[in-house]
């Protein structure tokens, strides 16, 4: 199998740590791959149109997608239920967790690039407000959920793993350790696995 | 139950459509919701900081996000691997064309906000020029998918009904019919069923 990666993005490091913890890493093949928004890539969007970070190449041809699926089928072949759990109201909270996660990333990189990638007069402060509104009120949920930052490890985890590595990437003076103190202590417990130091994103 | 919904929603109108096909409509109650980026909403962000439709609200009080997940959700209550398949080849190829779709659709309402939600001064052509390029060149994916085409209903098949809805909406001029003969092929059959047309999006 191969999976499109870049240490910067926080989809391929969700699947990264999931295929470490799952024991799955070295059927994994790293392919790099770039991709901004107005920037073409033919290459890459020939293997997903989406030209979205990461993506599972399968053997067979077939290519897997989203990086939530990607983890989903890991997890199949790794015997299943080992980071979602396979029934009960578990497993809806666990999947609902994710998709809160998931969205807040999906505004953070929005607001990087409203931020960073976009050019600066077309900037809409408004826009970049909204969506760093919608990660930082996330958090700020998470950090209520004890029962969340305490269960055994899965796929929100991971996801919240993510959010926060990102933040401290991309957003380093934006003071979450400060304003949420539980996710901190979350984060550096998180930390002793060798699957969250090795993904750490690179230096900004 | 209750369903966060506005009938401009394409994702919303997924959740419509599969609960329609599902014999599960008459268990839910819509509730209208409004969101749109740069205006906040702080009685519908307490429900979920995301600011998203649809969110399903459980009767004891759990919320279930994204649009995927709640599917998932009505398709195990109404006996499960109705609309997803539940093992084999076909649930990761339905799961992601189903992601491809989704992104599409994101990509779609990225490139509507851009458009007509966002100040004049500070739109960018090339966001704009590449979020519907992603939806433009999956649409010219699927084009070539005869099988997915003609396979028995599922959550891809409502998805893309709801991304062709969606371009009829909000993209009027696109012109995907001539471009994309069998999608307009499929579309049609697709609205010889109630659940897809008691859901078209209202008049733009």
């Amino acid at each position: 199998m191969k999976l499109s990666f870049s240490p910067a993005s926080p989809f391929a490091r969700k699947v990264r740590i999931a295929a470490i913890e799952l024991g799955l890493i070295d059927q994994i093949e790293f392919v790099p791959a770039t991709v901004l928004p107005g920037q073409p890539n033919e290459e890459y969007s020939r293997i997903t149109p989406l030209k979205k970070l990461p993506v599972l190449l399968l053997d067979d041809g077939n290519v897997i997608l989203d990086s939530y699926v990607i983890v989903e089928y890991l997890d199949e072949l790794a015997g299943g239920g080992k980071l979602i759990p396979q029934s009960g109201s578990a497993r809806w909270t666990v999947k609902s967790d994710h998709s809160m996660l998931q969205g807040m990333l999906d505004s953070m990189l929005l607001c990087r690039y409203e931020n960073a990638v976009r050019p600066e007069p077309q900037r809409w402060q408004g826009w970049a407000d909204d969506h760093w509104n919608r990660a930082w009120s996330g958090m700020a949920r998470f950090e209520q959920q004890a029962d969340m930052l305490a269960r055994p490890l899965d796929i929100s985890q991971i996801a919240l793993t993510c959010v926060l590595g990102y933040a401290d990437f991309r957003f380093a003076d934006c003071g979450w350790r400060k304003a949420y103190p539980k996710l901190d202590a979350f984060h550096e417990t998180m930390l002793s696995r060798p699957s969250v130091k090795v993904s750490l994103p690179p230096p900004a």
